[in-house]
């Protein structure tokens, strides 16, 4: 194919530029265009390259088929809310045809997987296996589950445990399982500092009974102290987390002041000394694991890119290029949803020359150019400017428009939401301040109106003009809150949840403040940007709480209840579990904690990731069941609080240490000048601090000015700028 | 001066090089260590140059000086214990004496330093004034204090607050000053995100007002819950400590679990991702400042070290050096307890050519080298191969050096503290238990008999074979407990600490099995390495807590006592104060926590820095005496827990992200270098892996085949080897 081309090339003139080569397949175009594609999205699928494949392999990548897929994974994780226990039980029948429907479609994903992978690849990738096996006992699991049921046996549904698997092991989650092998390579560096932890436990266990197990004290609770090895090594597991100081020394305290520093001594090795040090393993492992990571997906991307460079080369002179038309046809294919003028400022970036084609080294960067987001802002007059030029030009409207656009304006707003604020917290029976409510709307609606006469509406509202629009609409929402709200107070509170929603929205509306001071908005901008990364984490905290969830509810489900304690009923008092008389866990009241479904059992697993008081959960059940419950809990301590919750903190701190030696890559570089050299940038600064449509004009009338530039022809009336960076 | 000297070298004879040029004079040497010294330790002290000064200067840095200093910080800090509310209380007469003799002591520190320094520069810094202003502050306090305590009133001695100012501001306390500079220079940055994690609080707060307010909740006690909008803002302050997670939520959750979503993402935001940022803005300030004080360090140690040369160089060639002898006395007055082996090492690595003089590059270096800690090694045959050599290399005998070498001789120990251990914990009453005590401690004095036998002692206990050390204490420590055990138990427990001690001695021995597991031994040696600068946090907490303690002791001192719950006075079981009944404070029999002497407010503070369950202390002390006192605790809160801890754990992470990258500094690869190149080296896994004797004695018989090489005729006999790195 590629000498194919190259020949093709050569019959042609040197300096001709806009024909096309007469002899690209659409099928080589396809190919290519899935390699640059897969470079783009950092995808590393080897796919077979027979005509079918590619069809069926771009196909696969469509977004309405991984769409499809995700609404499959998550109905059938959605499953676990409707199967006993359940939060809204439904029919077993009704919930195993769902079950076997997704099923199929996993299957079906799988099929269509093996049909663009090459067989052997296929056979030999552990992703396919696993959820081959895991759809295979699931279904096995339903069979003998159905059967019993039929027979009026409960059986458990132990491989909803194994749902998880298809959200792991499907290439579109890429990020989850990259986290998951981070934690796998780091390991084995963590189970020694865990050794040398569980040492040092076991030599204050030690310390402990010697100490304090023959000196007869007891605890609050009346219960001996520090009398047994297995119990005192829990109290110290729990002493570590913090959760149960200063209690645990209480007693021994009482004794004698000097012992309280064995305890401060457990605790400086242990929770700070031993805790900082996983943390800075898992850190570190973290990091050199990202590194090696991106080193490997920058070889693949050039790799695939240079794939891709040989399919539509043509030779030029002495040097291999793409030609202009095909180029673009590659991009059509690639991103069809990129703007006509976004494409030809690409092109502009990739043939500098001007010469009619694109060399190699501008070519390997493409998947990089699509990838960074530029925004088009299309530059207009102001409609009213169009439509009655004499009014919005005279003083008095030019007045308006300068107050706007300074300064005090925004703090005027800023102090009308203070005091806002300051009327919410009172008491809003008062008639005279729900009046005030409609003060304060009326206020910000002409702020919004007045900010609409100021700035061109559409270039207000652009795509990637995040503040206007969260200003916006968090003032619609309040509006719909304070009618919703009257409404219903005027028939007495009668749904519930709508007020509490009502309730939030109006008060979400200080958050604008957020919006008007630059630190601020700086530090939740750079939030908001690992956002998409904080979303993996949810995904493995998903996971991980799903299938400790599943676990939890088929141990513990029904030994512990919720009964209304206005019942007056004994039970209520012990959570219906005679058990947990005079327990901790009774007397906290925490009786809704308990596995009974899985929206409960997600919230007490949340419980446990915040560690306060988990001695006492894990205490309860154990009560109830058998004290190797304690197990269930600790291992989840460990899995979570110790694994992942450090693993968020080290790329919490990574993406900030990013985030503040903020520089823009060599590519974002090269498009900005790029945007700058043919005089279509907006400084961001100028965007953001409102000044947008003044430094507008001024271009606008340079731009006149010098129309017959060629360079600038395309790109009239549109201005472009970097938008935030992308995650990697 | 430098003229002086360079004409002196000048009409010496080019190629002489051991003539001593005669008119260096004493004062220029001692000027010369001066500057070579401040280098080494990195002091940054302007002195005057007048010979007088530098003598004074000398006396100044003097380590007897500097320990009578802290000697005095000490005592002036632990006047607390006997000051009223005092541990061991003393007259006011006695302690106030010693107060003054320490303030005196601190004057006159501060003449010796005017002295030393130009007095522009002295009165210009603000560490001087400090402590200046302290001192006379301090005494006018004691007078006051004195004169009503005279008159039978009890004022406040507010000015032992101050007392760490002494602590902080002499010029010895550098590290700590210098963390106290990190912590201001992110006090900014930190701002901004601290405004925003309130504004988020006061969002919640008024939601939560909202959403709970009118719904007649009640928390487990039965007190009204969300009602008031300060108490709800410090509920929602304790909660992103999570010390009252989950029982600030169960009231909500009982009502209606979507209540649940409300903790769930204030917890996200507010505990996880806040808390992550201030941790991401702290580090990130804290590795930039470090980065900038190592800059400026080592600027000013080549401005010293540049200093110290032109005062010693003369002209040979064209090159200015320093002669070999001068350089030699140099060495001897900056490192008087410097071995003379030690003292040719280092010259032959500065003087690499045995010109017989120091070039300025190598002399610069001179700083650096003497920092590193080079460990000579002194290789004797072992003294019975000496003293009857045909039975210690008779067979037997060679067999059980083997024996003792091998592998799985640690092997066999290990085991054998196992089931120590077990031993430990079972009932020591039973007297075939207490036997099997003597059993297990011939077994260990056996052990360091036999490695004695195998080992060459003085080599064995060198000045750096930390774990032999450790290993071999460890046994004696055992051996002593278990004497001192059997006398007690025979006298039936009339001394409680004696035995505490020699129970928790006994089970230390345990700790033997770190140092036969390769993996334990290199983390504990991580810790042990930043060691020195984990002190200087040491001394930080100190200075934090001491000023919190005084302060605390001068609001609270008093208003909880401690009572015997078992004399069934009613006042026991309400810490002696009738506002504590019913609440969680004397529920929890939380009463020794109070501030009642400097040792229980340490130990409440140091409650107060593990965080959980500090609401329930706070609120203790609030309702002994205002809800104001709540802002004591929030305020340690957040300077100990948000920042102090913060800066510890980014201290770790650094020091492990250092050691994790262990290269050696360029200086020690050239210590190294020479050291082998002299092939006096010993690897390092060699001496860990007690292999020592064999490769000396591999070495030694080398030695003596090519004894003419008169490159290693002065240090025959002499292994040396980098020890540890030293902290920065």
């Amino acid at each position: 194919m590629p000498g194919n081309s190259r020949a093709a090339g050569t019959h042609h003139s040197r300096p001709s530029s806009s024909e096309e080569p007469p002899d690209l397949e659409d099928q080589e175009l396809l190919l290519a265009a899935a390699y640059v594609s897969d470079a783009q999205y950092n995808r590393n699928v080897p796919f077979e390259t027979s005509p079918q494949a590619i069809r069926l392999y771009h196909f696969y990548n469509h977004w309405t088929m991984r769409a499809a897929t995700y609404f499959f994974i998550w109905v059938n994780l959605a499953l676990a809310l409707f199967e006993e226990p359940a939060v809204f039980p439904l029919p077993f029948l009704v919930t195993s045809i769902a079950e076997v429907l997704c099923l199929t479609a996993f299957f079906g994903r799988l099929v269509h997987f093996a049909k663009v992978t090459p067989q052997k690849v296929f056979w030999k990738d552990t992703k396919n296996i696993c959820v081959m096996v895991t759809i295979v006992l699931t279904l096995i699991d339903l069979v003998i589950y159905g059967s019993l049921e039929a027979v009026n046996i409960r059986g458990v549904r132990w491989s909803r445990a194994l749902r998880p698997v298809f959200l792991i092991n499907f290439p579109e989650s890429r990020q989850i399982r990259r986290t998951f092998r981070s934690i796998r390579n780091t390991l084995p560096d963590i189970l020694y500092v865990f050794l040398l932890f569980l040492f040092s436990m076991m030599i204050f266990s030690l310390m402990a009974l010697k100490l304090f197990g023959d000196r007869d004290l007891r605890t609050v609770e009346g219960s001996p102290y520090f009398t047994n090895i297995l119990d005192i090594a829990f109290e110290l597991y729990v002493l570590v987390t913090t959760a149960n100081s200063p209690d645990v020394m209480m007693p021994a305290y009482e004794l004698n002041w000097w012992y309280s520093l064995y305890f401060i001594t457990y605790i400086i090795i242990n929770t700070y000394i031993f805790m900082s040090v996983f943390l800075a393993v898992i850190y570190n492992n973290y990091r050199k694991h990202l590194k090696n990571e991106i080193h490997t997906l920058a070889y693949l991307k050039h790799h695939k890119m240079t794939e891709a460079f040989n399919i539509l080369k043509v030779k030029v002179g002495t040097e291999f290029v793409v030609k202009e038309a095909r180029w673009r046809r590659l991009v059509k294919v690639v991103a069809p949803d990129v703007s006509s003028s976004h494409l030809e400022l690409l092109l502009r970036i990739s043939d500098e020359g001007q010469k009619g084609h694109v060399d190699k080294v501008n070519f390997l960067r493409l998947a990089d150019l699509l990838n960074i987001r530029v925004v088009a802002i299309n530059i207009k007059k102001h409609p009213l400017e169009t439509w009655m030029p004499r009014v919005y030009q005279s003083s008095t409207s030019l007045l308006v428009q300068k107050m706007v656009q300074h300064r005090i304006f925004v703090w005027v707003y800023d102090v009308i939401i203070l005091i806002n604020a300051i009327f919410i917290a009172l008491d809003e029976k008062d008639s005279l301040i729900s009046y005030a409510e409609w003060l304060f709307l009326s206020l910000y609606i002409i702020e919004i109106l007045l900010k609409l006469y100021t700035y061109e509406p559409s270039a207000y509202f652009g795509r990637k003009q995040f503040w206007n629009w969260f200003d916006t609409l968090i003032i619609i929402a309040a509006l719909l809150a304070t009618v919703a709200n009257t409404t219903i107070q005027a028939r007495k509170y009668n749904s519930q949840q709508v007020l509490d929603i009502v309730l939030i929205l109006r008060i979400l509306r200080l958050l604008r403040v957020i919006v008007s001071i630059q630190r601020f908005r700086v530090i939740v901008t750079t939030l908001i940007n690992i956002g998409p990364t904080m979303l993996t984490f949810g995904g493995l905290v998903l996971v991980v709480y799903y299938a400790f969830a599943i676990i939890g509810m088929e141990v513990f489900h029904g030994k512990i209840h919720f009964l209304d304690p206005g019942s007056g009923s004994p039970d209520a008092l012990v959570c219906g579990n005679p058990a947990l008389k005079d327990s901790a866990f009774a007397q906290g009241r925490y009786c809704k904690n308990n596995f009974n479904d899985l929206a409960s059992s997600l919230i007490l697993l949340t419980e446990l990731t915040v560690v306060n008081q988990w001695h006492i959960l894990a205490d309860g059940f154990a009560l109830v069941t058998h004290q190797a419950a304690k197990l269930y809990f600790i291992g989840f301590h460990v899995v979570v609080v110790i694994l992942i919750v450090n693993i968020f903190i080290a790329f919490i701190l990574e993406a900030f240490f990013v985030a503040y030696s903020l520089e823009k890559s060599e590519v974002e570089t090269a498009i900005e000048k790029k945007i700058q050299e043919l005089g279509v940038g907006v400084q961001e600064e100028e965007v953001q601090n409102g000044g947008l449509i003044d430094n507008m004009d001024a271009k606008d009338s340079g731009f006149s000015a010098d129309e017959g530039d060629n360079k600038k022809k395309d790109l009239k009336g549109l201005y472009f700028r970097i938008a935030s960076k992308t995650g990697i």
